[in-house]
């Protein structure tokens, strides 16, 4: 479906989900995706070759660590990690996010492993 | 320049500027660009033929007009607008938003005129 046929609240949406590391799609914008996450502790290293990729905080604070040093996220801050520039995402405490990126960008890039899972849509976001 | 270099605090970057219904972009991600806007008062009815096209309110209350009926969103809402869809960005208030879609896309879409004016750059979002 193009477009989204009713508003998402941003707060109800992150409601309807607790686990951590699993992103939600709650959004479709041509090909790309509007997903939700919640975070905390470590991710892996990765990288996404083909696409760029939008963190915005919008409860907690995110690190994203590069090999170049870290990016602090408050609420309410984005960053765009470039393609091909590895990364690792870290929150020490729960943290809530939005990203965006192309429809099936997978969640752990390059690094296929036990943290590895595709987006789900929130079904009432 | 793909990507951003620094992250973007929405709430600095909203101080940089006072005009309403002049896009800001702050970031791009890949051919995709995120712009702030402050809108108050009523827009001009337009389409765009060729993308969807995503606002988030950030401070205040968005009313769009669509040809079936209003959207009304309020502060941490989206609603993401269907290509070929006819809207009208209406705001009583002052009002803060983001806006995601392709770089290049223009605010009035197919209705050239006098609120026509292409994104600027925040030089330091």
């Amino acid at each position: 479906m193009p477009g989204t046929a009713a508003p998402v609240n941003l707060a109800h949406a992150l409601s309807q989900f607790s686990e951590m590391w699993s992103q939600k799609t709650v959004a479709s914008l041509n090909d790309y995706e509007v997903k939700l996450a919640k975070l905390k502790g470590e991710f892996v290293w990765h990288t996404h070759d083909d696409t760029d990729e939008l963190f915005l905080v919008l409860d907690g604070r995110l690190t994203i660590r590069l090999r170049d040093g870290d990016v602090v996220l408050e609420t309410g801050e984005l960053f765009v990690v470039p393609r091909g520039v590895e990364h690792c995402p870290v929150a020490e405490q729960e943290t809530a996010i939005l990203l965006f990126e192309p429809a099936g960008t997978l969640n752990t890039g390059d690094a296929d492993g036990p943290m590895t899972k595709a987006a789900e849509r929130l079904d009432r976001p």
